[in-house]
């Protein structure tokens, strides 16, 4: 947020909007800011939304001759909406990583033990034998898939948000593409006309995406609880959890959280659609859900790719097929 | 379902798994066939799914010495999934024209009444005048996004499923690669190596777009329905729905139809996230779900796209921005 | 619908709202009503409920010195709220007689089965052994515990709304209640004060009882999926699904029924709960959602409990546990 | 936790199962027990769930020879499920007693404003006059009926969960009923006879019910959003959220947020449903999934009843519709 201000003062230096002075002192004080959090908090209770406050804060710290020109032009949402795309980007690089070391940790798992045969189960009997190849490849062609929609996710959700009060850029006159386009410059991130602060198909197409991966790990959570079962023996895992009332179990545990986040993901999800049903210019309400909702399957998702990671560190297979 | 085991058969053919004359006379009695409708309903029931019954009634009408060679190497998902490609693809085509048509529909809009000022309201409060343009360009362009992903959405759904009893085509030896190349030539789809039976990203996709036309829709009604109020009348109605009780009314219908069905898809994505957690080789439990929900999602994305033209065409603008 | 219109020319006419002449002519056109449904059906489309439609067609056939007097007083709500009590009621009546019938064959199996020792699972691994009796309480509990609410669900849905065009029964002057009251006994309804047209926690609570008691069977279903996997063998299914692919194989189709129907309801619930923001005096989105939704949870229900039915008609249990 | 492992020591030796010396030791070391967090916290998520770490930590601190003897026969989950009956009970008293504040503070308003006359909508558009009453009305009742729900989500809910690993309590031979019941009288907690471990109707039942006041407030807070546009001014916010952008807003946050709660709720029951279908003796991922869902839905409850309650502090209506 406090980047946005200070792009958001520079480039409209840089427009002639406000003054280079301004811009200097707006960023300066920005440099040395130190926000009172609890008041931040309180505000945020009474407003919906940090950014007044935190705007008032600042500009108590900014030289009052040019104070006013803090912020100016922008609202709330613009600043809240461009910090998501600030802080999602590199989750996204990171998540991207994620799953190609994942992808890598299925195809040595392949390697070492595709060929080995198991059962294959239809409908949850026994159907014919299959290489462990069969099973990985079922798990590991949709993060394959899903990685390769990287980009266009990036595309819909790391943008720059800038429209002013009601998406026209009402204050900046006939400077506001100029300004966004410097700014979009400044923050690395994509200048696209037009504020999305009541489109909100880029966040849907990103928590679709969240909540896919999850799904696909959480299908490799079932089949690995499934195959561990002991009456069929086909995975073991090297560790797992234990159980308070019965010390010799090893429970599959991080198998089991992929099938929890999967599901968490799949009820969380339904409410990020119904977010877009985004009355007017900004729906307090709607936009409010998504805060409640998108972090978390984040978040989620983010649990997930480490869970499975280190699950696919601690299994093996063991051949049943041929006994069939 | 016929056309794949028609496909099937004369692919096999092909790559000499059977002979010319076992597809000659497969492909004849397909021709000809008049199911028994009333059989493929009860056996669903038994058998959860309705290939075996039909396969079986398939098989009474071919010729002694040709009919085991009928759906021979299939199992059940390859046909229904197969299917479902099939059925699916002219519905994307239709769905594409129909957002090109609404899209158009709004520019056309744009450019009668778009220079009219009306107010923005932003968390259901008056907050600056803007032009009709604004409100237009925020429920134009995440449609014209959705149509942007239709090929994304094609490549995701519509390709041949074929893999067998458990997706490895174990019964067709070497062959399994040349059938399957030669089916989707036959069949008008895409080849991809590899049965995702088990693998319901693609579904997850098609149905995540689906929800999330509708929930662009959805916001287009609900601003439709605000700006209808009689205390704001912005947008007034040419024709709406009638009241029983109150026979001056004219009702925001089609608007509030909108919404209806955005939060109806918007619950039911949920439902195919949950899908996606797919145990084993087939899940019959989660297959089974993804039909309950995906055509319903179907259907209601087209009501969304047939009301919203509608809609359109008998609304107009009127200002009030002047006023504030 | 036509129960109602009738029951409210009658009572209107008991507290002299109208003529006695004007009740029996409205009776009787009612009693030989043949609607227009194509009609119906378009009209639904266009005003977004049946009833401004229906009313129209009544008055057509009722003498014309009486045909204002049908209807009179009432709103499209209550008409359909109450025609959905007369329907759910008997509905309800069967879902107990169902439940009461399949905690019946609980206790059956019990007797016959209880006794036999198999594993107990947790965290899908091997726990200590377990009577099936303990098996069958966990399926039978929740379903007894279910039954004993269902004065509660009936007391929540099954009533007279009745409230006019905005809940406060503006036309009857001071013989609201009277009315109400007369037209409640008239159609073995339970008379509450005031119009619950905006107030859907009913509705909410019956689909909340619909869904658990699917979920309750869905615990069931995948229970026995559990046990009849070839591995474990607790579980024998004397009929089960056929392959397409694998003639020799018993798909557990009913068990895994029920756990696809336990999710559909579970995913259906949540559109039940939005729609309970239910704006103003009445709301044709969130009202038209429920229209979606509701029916299919109680069909969904029914067909768990017919599925759970004929399912415990063909399982048997086999001890395990003592070799473990 | 610590409550319900001094409660079974006792309980046991009044039963005999051990010895009064080693009740009190158990008794007295988890008086004066300090647990290592972080070890906790490691230990949860290797183990999927905190108790087998805490009963390790624990046994640590008493005399060897009596340390075996805690927590015996019993299972993580009767700690869990039996620690969140102890958490929930006094959350129910509280909210109990916000509901009834909430609608006392109702019946003020009614009796200050309740004779106002103001515009019903339905639809959207214009009804007929209806006096303010009729609007708090359908606030008020729904509450009122969820209050009177109270006992049955107590006894839903707080209850003694203890079954032993696998609901059997088979390791305390004939005492179990009698060691379950001296410590569900120890803590203050009803009996019942089975341990629920797989059974999870109630915290279904209570899912519902906390979803359902939500829905019920975002009704209102619906409504209040509504009355309180610019250009219908029927409710007069004499506090609200301030803007960045324009400080001349007085923005409804309140409602908007009662909005918001609401369709988080709706959102998370769902996924309570769908952890309804708990496998076999207990389901690690089912569990682990109520988990991340219903704490949240009761803190999102409360965050709805604190809100309401401050929102009816701050409203006003004015008559409109006099002038209809």
């Amino acid at each position: 947020m406090l980047a946005f201000e200070a792009a958001l003062a520079e480039s409209e230096a840089a427009a002639g909007v406000i003054s280079v002075e301004a811009a200097a002192a707006i960023v300066a004080a920005i440099g040395s800011f130190a926000p009172d959090t609890q008041a931040l908090q309180r505000a945020t209770a009474r407003d919906g939304v940090v950014v007044p406050e935190l705007v008032a804060q600042l500009r108590a710290v900014v030289d009052k001759a040019h104070r006013h020109h803090l912020h100016f032009g922008a609202t709330s949402q613009d600043v809240i909406d461009t910090a998501f795309s600030l802080c999602i980007a590199p989750v996204l690089d990171d998540f991207a990583n994620r799953l190609t070391e994942i992808v890598g940790r299925l195809d040595t798992l392949d390697k070492r033990d595709g060929a080995l045969v198991v059962q294959a189960h239809t409908r949850m009997q026994k159907a014919v034998p299959v290489p462990v190849s069969r099973k990985i490849a079922s798990w590991r062609d949709p993060l394959w898939r899903s990685l390769g929609r990287m980009d266009e996710i990036k595309n819909a959700v790391v943008l720059l948000h800038f429209g002013g009060a009601a998406g026209t850029l009402d204050k900046l006159g006939d400077e506001g593409e100029k300004v966004a386009r410097h700014m979009a410059a400044a923050l690395n991130l994509p200048y696209v006309p037009g504020a999305r602060h009541s489109e909100r198909d880029g966040q849907i197409l990103l928590a679709g995406w969240l909540s896919s991966v999850s799904s696909s790990l959480g299908k490799m959570g079932q089949d690995i609880c499934l195959m561990a079962q002991n009456e069929i023996g086909e995975v073991i895992l090297s560790s797992g959890g234990g159980s308070s009332a019965m010390p010799h179990k090893v429970n599959p545990v991080g198998a089991e959280t992929l099938v929890t986040l999967a599901r968490f993901n799949a009820t969380l999800i339904a409410g990020m659609h119904h977010a877009g049903v985004h009355e007017n210019e900004r729906s307090g309400a709607a936009w409010t859900l998504e805060w409640m909702l998108l972090p978390q399957m984040v978040m989620a998702t983010a649990a997930g790719l480490r869970t499975a990671a280190s699950l696919l560190d601690s299994i093996r297979f063991t051949a049943t097929g041929a006994a069939s």
